[in-house]
């Protein structure tokens, strides 16, 4: 990770969920305060302290309803299941205005987990984008990240591909992509985030087909200084 | 490529564009019979004389018209720009029953390459059944390959994901991937397609921002013996 902490805050909501618990240790083991937002305090509090004990004590974590973590962090991390994606974002639309909501959910359908089906916005960021109108920035990114990796220390083989409403919000975004210790590209405007959230249901199924459960994608034939 | 060639046949429709010439190559390459299909026979043939003298004139190559083409395969892989998937489809319907279609079509925009922008169906493969009804069974494969690599005999560092109506037709599909040279996936239902027609997209905005022609993806996380 050559990245310089400057000690920036994020919320992370649904934070005591498994990715989100995932991205928030990895962000405080990068030097962020991270704020683990939740409807129920209690939960993000436990969840707080599991990881700042993981991390050995240093880290600076927080528990906290969900309004809170919004208020005191520039970058807001989504990752509640999609039923609770509507929800969430209207409980906190007038907060975020003028911050950066990092949309992680993926619009899975119970029992039809490899195939893909968008909601009627396009996808799950393109939906946030409607609830929330044009004073937040939305971005898309880590859907197709196998959680179970995330807490754990080593290198993880699948590249995180990030779409959003403006080049300085994805920008912002895939700061955080390498300070979480990954591979991140400007995949360009929110529009493709169906294709990333998609690509979940495609890794699913073949996980299933070849007995497998981290199944990811990288992007290849790019000259990696280029990057 | 291990791969026993059978001498199936083959047509390609839009033979003579980048992509399907490319493909057709491959496969006469893997021991296939070849038609290569056109709107203008005579451009068919010029395209068939070019492969059969780039491949030793050992290759079995015919260049006819889109129909001739359809009757005499029972795999069909259709490689016409979007603007023609329709009209291209609508005048070999009839004759592609019982068939396998591969669609090979990105629905890509005029002056908007790098968003996503599907037709109402959800995807160009999802129009193409559509448009063909049940009695035609239809996958959709080789978005994400830069056509420009079809023609060398290089190792291409980038796979082929696989959707379809059906698993034995994304198998045959798979059959065909191989022969190519290519290493490719199942990746479910045809609803899927969507997800790997608009990876082109992200490629190819991929490529103008990283400064590269050759962006792909792979599959990670699957044991190779799994495979």
């Amino acid at each position: 990770m050559n990245y310089t902490p400057i000690l920036k805050t994020i919320a992370v909501l649904g934070g005591t969920g498994k990715e989100g618990k995932g991205l928030a240790y990895r962000w405080a083991k990068a030097g962020y305060k991270v704020f683990i937002g939740s409807r129920t305090p209690k939960k993000a509090q436990l969840a707080a302290i599991e990881l700042t004990d993981l991390l050995g004590g240093e880290a600076v974590i927080e528990g906290v309803d969900n309004l809170t973590a919004v208020q005191y962090a520039n970058i807001v991390a989504l990752a509640v299941p999609y039923a609770a994606h509507r929800d969430t974002l209207e409980s906190v639309k007038d907060i975020l205005k003028g911050k950066i909501l990092i949309d992680v959910t993926v619009p899975l359908v119970p029992r039809k987990l490899t195939s893909v089906r968008m909601p009627p916005a396009g996808s799950a960021a393109q939906e946030a984008y409607e609830i929330l109108g044009d004073e937040v920035q939305v971005t898309s990114a880590f859907q197709n990240i196998s959680y179970e990796y995330l807490m754990q220390d080593e290198p993880i083989d699948c590249d995180v591909l990030v779409t959003g409403t403006s080049k300085e919000a994805r920008s912002e975004t895939l700061k955080l992509v390498a300070a979480a210790g990954l591979t991140g590209w400007d995949a360009g405007p929110i529009e493709n985030s169906a294709v990333v959230e998609g690509m979940t249901s495609l890794l699913i199924g073949i996980n299933k087909q070849y007995g497998s459960t981290s199944a990811g994608i990288r992007i290849t034939g790019i000259n990696a200084t280029a990057q």
